[in-house]
């Protein structure tokens, strides 16, 4: 056991870039996620969290909250900043920092933090706003919805979009990672991946939505309604880091319905307002406003199949799937 | 701070449909979640739950989780049924309705949230007895599972199916809002997204499953397959509201094998016994009995790449995805 | 009520394949969670669980967590041993087995579960290298990631991955169902669905990821980067339990990428070195080395929408998704 321990203890220096020794504040993924969970609980009182809501006791309970969320917020802020520019050097560099400047760096990210967190909060009503138009596009989209009060509860398009529209004021207010820490969270519990950096316009709907990739430079305007499985992408990404920070993901504009497994891709790429843009299509270039956009399906070969007891051996060898 | 909180708690009041304030009785998420948790230690004993399972302690086991599944039950179900009422009217309505009827409404509700969690109780074995059908089936038809139990252990697929059959219950017993709060939560746990009106046949099994969606007033028969990314669903979603109540949704009729992203859309479509429809198939009208359908697959362009240090550039700005 | 319990407990054993009653050893799947969050703190120390490392306190949080996960894993291991020797014979078998025969199974699989613990930890630094180039695979393949720090943190892709490397050297030192439940947990936190029998090579990229199925006889070789939707799968799955054990899925060898779902399959398909498959593309059979293979996207047909106020119903019906 003490050489197992050795050989991991060498294993966990020899690679600092996989390691978070000597730094002492960093983010951290669980309070992060737990200032979601208020975040929630502000955004839509009542339907998550404590109970037993009145309006006497809202005053106070939205207070409450707050404060926990300024506690929360203001210290994952100040470690992303922190974390922002030890990051900006190589990979690990913060292990020995120079004590001098050190301690000049946190006093400026602690005033930053406040700042940050402090115009986030004047931030939330606004979002709200929008939230109320998102939960009324989602009943009004869905014909298996029975009640406004259903898709708050249960819909994972709503918590994809509350997450990333809180998430993008963050990110709007130049905070590091702690913005895609939150969307990813939501990922993982919706498997709709919208990046923090995304422009999401009013009434917003996604239905189902697993598999839904919204990519950083996309920008979409009001009552846009996405399926699951559609991308909004960027093209060639393969050629990664030489593409950071340009428009790389398209533009929908206002009224644009796109259904299940539709690709669109590329910084230049608009789809005009009021276009359909039918499931399956790839496309690559604009589209003008208006349009209803198909994709002609694959060709379908039909063949009858022998009942089994007959050649059923044959069947199963040259089928491919 | 005081001034956030004030902004916040304006917000709040401003939009009664994204809060719960003033309802005195809510359906809890969180406690709709530890009753599925629970029905699957009712349904598999031993693989969740408690352990050291025998003969001997296994219906004392088996009492103490009925009692509590039945208090949290009747806790939920009467909330929803409850809900149910308000949520008739407009959106945020429950606030200040009349106390001479609700106190009415409210036994019945009691009444009626007793009568359903004790006829929900009495049909489990008969679930479970398709659930043995399916775990069979799960096994049997994939090559990478060693044990039937690997399957209950650990395939999606199952977790998705067991939490519809059993929410597929309460939607049959008419209580609003829970059904959908369980498969949601299976979706979010499995990304397969069954809604809990789905009907499913005896034998059904789901490989890997990430993005398949099955709509409302789908109908599959026994022992059919369906891969992931595989779509039953509406035609023209968009329509939304109009469609409400109507069957939008394929019928699959028995032995049917469904094959990865394939999409199967239209309440009138109806793919007959025996048939197997090949990955990403887009179907949108019915097939006949013992038919084999295949995807004539996209055109397929090779280029060779020239080696790097040749004109990669190029190479780079030409190729789209 | 007790005729509730008592026909659920009839139920409960008329199943013997849907219970655990009666085995004194069992896979707790909890328990094998715990295990996954405490090894990617031993790998990424720091990052997840306890903070404020320091590098005197370093070797003492890695015994400290040593420890826990040699009790965890040795007692995981032992119940998986035991329990595949039992689903050998038909399920439920384990009910009743000879209780001489036993004492010796047990003292067996208490061996052997701790010579494969043993082995297991020593395999974990070379995992951590293979790991930390993954980790700059993902900095360097994302155009949208700020640093290091954030893939690690909330790149889905790395979480799959890494639980995949770690399941795999348990898959390979032959434990039962283990290795599974490691990776399908995995696959509920990321929609990434990558069997534990896969061969990894180094410095691998999954971006987004949602809906990626890797099986169980795939080889990848190094630097190979896949996106959202891939599937590398089996020819014909339908044909289950004959091709058990067969190598069933496809070869990717270095430096290729996989754009948004493709699907590649057959155990003989080999992608060859420096390939790129463009996003859609269906495979079924090998391509050589150092080509771009292109789906040519389906025909698009587009038309005019006419305005609303004009024939907007017209337009809704013949709309097909």
């Amino acid at each position: 056991m003490p050489s197992i321990v050795e050989s991991l203890v060498r294993s966990v220096q020899a690679h600092p870039a996989l390691q978070h020794v000597n730094c002492a504040v960093l983010p951290n993924r669980q309070q992060i996620i737990a200032s979601i969970e208020r975040l929630l609980q502000l955004v839509y009182p009542g339907y998550f969290g404590k109970q037993g809501l009145t309006s006497d006791n809202l005053p106070f309970r939205i207070g409450e909250l707050t404060l926990e969320l300024n506690d929360l917020l203001f210290e994952q802020v100040r470690c992303c900043l922190l974390h922002g520019q030890a990051a900006s050097g190589p990979a690990g560099s913060d292990v020995g920092a120079p004590a001098a400047s050190e301690s000049k760096v946190r006093n400026d990210c602690d005033e930053q933090a406040a700042t940050i967190v402090g115009e986030f909060f004047s931030r939330i009503p606004a979002v709200r706003e929008r939230l109320a138009k998102d939960v009324q596009a989602a009943f009004d989209g869905d014909p298996a919805a029975q009640s406004v009060q259903e898709t708050i509860f249960s819909y994972p398009g709503l918590v994809a979009i509350t997450v990333q529209r809180l998430a993008h004021e963050l990110f709007d207010l130049h905070v590091p990672l702690l913005p895609r820490v939150m969307t990813e969270y939501a990922h993982s519990l919706t498997g709709i991946d919208i990046h923090p950096g995304a422009t999401l316009g009013t009434s917003f709907f996604i239905d189902h939505g697993t598999g839904v990739v919204i990519g950083e430079t996309t920008i979409i305007g009001q009552n846009v309604k996405v399926y699951q499985g559609v991308t909004l992408g960027a093209l060639a990404p393969a050629y990664g880091q030489l593409l950071r920070g340009r428009k790389r993901h398209p533009t929908i504009e206002d009224n644009v319905t796109i259904y299940a497994g539709a690709t669109i891709l590329g910084g230049d790429t608009i789809i005009g307002r009021g276009c359909v843009i039918g499931g399956n299509v790839f496309i690559t270039s604009s589209v003008p406003a208006m349009n209803t956009v198909i994709a002609e399906p694959p060709k379908l070969k039909y063949r009858e199949r022998r009942p089994k007891g007959g050649a059923a051996g044959d069947l199963t060898m040259d089928f491919q799937i």
